[in-house]
């Protein structure tokens, strides 16, 4: 049971566009037991996608193709697709009536003749109504090989996936069971890890693979397991690293859930019934912006002063121009000031402070590019620790982001978890 | 001239890990006139690896290949890579010179059985230096194609990029010339467009191919134009745009010089000498972020007011209770007061605030989800406008960012510009 995902369109071939919609499909499709046997970007030429997609017929059971489902000229997928299933376009009421609605309810006008045409699908497709986006997605099958068709807009993808493609597929095709185990490793290098655990991985079944994922300071190793019966691999995965548990103890941290920190911390606030709010200087609000992500953050998230300015740290949140002056605005001291100001202000229990300099030039603290001082306030005390994240400005605000979040965290599971 | 794009390693294939180093790629490679004919990703499997190579062979004259050439066992690229080339692996002194001072300088120790095989390369290929990691990037022949591998993580394949491939590419191939310009819009749909546009893009010389990015609230028209002489080009591309201006002006911002709102808006508030400032509720400090990811920001960005809860929006911002309970939290009035008391809070010339229900479910205020209000102050008035941004809530969050940013981008132009 393989897939392929295809992307369609030139302005992810001149790197203009990223495409993480593949990476999506992904992980949507091995939820299901579904590997992806490759991935394709292409472009927007007839006969580019006409021999993609004869390549891929009878190879995978399923090809998901995304892009160029646009109302305009460049966007050539579903005439070509058509093509290939040798059928014809027809209009399809459903849509139409969709279209319709969505064109007078966004822009008060009436529909024009492109829109018109987002309602024209293949005659024996199945249409994939998609509720959030004008182009439907379509779902064509010829010999072995279904086609998906998806609209390149992420959420309109999303949307079709989670509601329209997804149950289709379960219903359709019998599919193994896949596995994945991701331990999370600090410390120890990649081919020092791979030297000390080569007889364990040696002696892996057959069905389990062990990959090693490196990243500046850590790896992660993760195991997957594939075969017909659920609870046979989990057991197996369960023996496997009960077996690799003592060899790595110490520069094991866990098991990676995958689920992101804000999530995590998300539960954890909403469980206990407490509040946060961020105070920040060179992070220009992203945490806010992280945590606001999470639907359902205002059970717990109350807000945040973006005191970028100088003047603002003073003016707004109270702190005395002398502390500033006398220990610079990128400090401890000041970091810690913030915390508690916003506690104050904003009523909150928890709240992460920033104050540093992302760089490129020095700011008018005179402190070096990457230094970051993150003050931390709890109901029971402040304090606030340094940080050098190098650089650029992007790694920096990313850097602070994410260590700010981690503090925040074991600070609220040291006090209220145990 | 065309080139292939080879990405391996089951972490992309399972959606584990998005591929970045692609479009860098692509980039890279279009910006010196080499087109990128189709991008793949493909498993750490040998067979996989010899059939997708061979299907490139003589198909493009360049295949850039990333990952898989790690120190542990399940990185097979270098080997594969290999036998393709009917070649044998030899250790390279210059390359196990510098893996020894690597590891020695970094980890303190002396190297391992696994460091010494990064040095391993076939006999006939030539070693693309990489000064910044451990694995030696490789340019191998075949008849008429160059194949590069290059290790996965992406600061070491830049490196190799920028100071070994692309010297090599310029040197040994006569490229043409690629030129995009690409005018931002705002406030017209694709569809409404490009049928106001279609009898001067049916009109194009057959060198220019137009293609039409949408996202949110704008649509990016981006002109590719090809060819050996770059006078040509240019001439050709200005003349177009000069027709097309006219037909367009009511919704065009600008040439789109790839740089982003926030950037031309940073430049303008810079030249201006102005300030601005925001006022988020939905938005959760997104635009603060947006704003402040731009360098140079703290020129002109003072700080931001992030009342999530709407006891912030009573007890910090001041907005009588009254309001708030006559008009709802999500309504004109209290967008328009929450820019107003910023303003006066900060002491900004412009303030973008907004209130909104991002969804997924309805907030206290009754408003439908995607409802957003977006308040601007300016130094001669205040004025809310009320919006409709759909689901889900990330969509509503960034095309709420991307309106706030439009209508202060426009009213600063109005006012200074003029």
């Amino acid at each position: 049971m393989k897939a392929a995902i295809v992307t369609i369109g030139d302005e992810i071939l001149i790197g203009q566009i990223i495409d993480t919609n593949s990476g999506y499909l992904a992980k949507a499709l091995d939820k299901i037991g579904i590997g992806v046997h490759e991935m394709l970007s292409i472009s927007d030429d007839k006969h580019h996608i006409l021999n993609t997609l004869s390549s891929l017929q009878n190879k995978v059971e399923v090809v998901i193709i995304t892009g160029g489902l646009g109302p305009t000229k460049d966007d050539i997928t579903k005439k070509t697709l058509c093509e290939y299933t040798n059928d014809t376009l027809v209009s399809n009421d459903e849509v139409l009536t969709h279209v319709t609605q969505l064109i007078e309810t966004n822009f008060k006008r009436p529909i024009s003749a492109l829109n018109r045409e987002q309602a024209l699908v293949p005659s024996r497709c199945e249409v994939l109504f998609n509720k959030v986006g004008t182009a439907p997605g379509m779902w064509m099958e010829k010999e072995n090989t279904v086609f998906i068709s998806l609209p390149g807009v992420p959420y309109e993808m999303k949307y079709i996936i989670e509601n329209e493609v997804i149950p289709r597929l379960i219903a359709k095709y019998k599919r193994p069971y896949i596995i994945h185990k991701t331990l999370l490793t600090y410390g120890v290098g990649e081919s020092l890890l791979a030297e000390r655990i080569e007889e364990w991985e040696d002696n892996l079944p057959e069905f389990i693979k062990l990959a090693y994922l490196p990243s500046p300071g850590r790896v992660r190793l993760r195991l997957s397991a594939r075969g017909t019966s659920e609870e046979v691999l989990q057991q197996a995965l369960t023996e496997q690293i009960a077996l690799l548990k003592p060899q790595i103890e110490d520069c094991l941290v866990g098991l990676d859930e995958g689920e992101p920190l804000e999530v995590m911390l998300g539960k954890l606030l909403t469980s206990h019934q407490l509040t946060i709010a961020t105070a920040e200087s060179c992070t220009g609000g992203k945490i806010a912006t992280v945590l606001t992500a999470v639907p359902g953050a205002s059970a717990y998230f109350k807000g945040s002063i973006v005191s970028y300015a100088t003047e603002i740290k003073e003016t707004v949140l109270g702190i005395p121009s002398e502390t500033i002056q006398q220990h610079s605005v990128v400090s401890a001291e000041v970091a810690r000031e913030m915390a508690q100001k916003v506690q104050q202000l904003l009523k909150a229990d928890f709240v992460i402070a920033t104050t540093g300099n992302a760089g490129p030039s020095k700011g008018e603290a005179e402190a070096e590019v990457g230094t970051v001082f993150i003050g931390i306030a709890t109901p029971k005390k402040v304090y606030a620790e340094e940080f050098n994240f190098g650089q650029p400005r992007e790694k920096v605000v990313d850097r602070a982001v994410n260590k700010g979040l981690e503090l925040i965290y074991k600070e609220i599971l040291k006090n209220y978890e145990k």
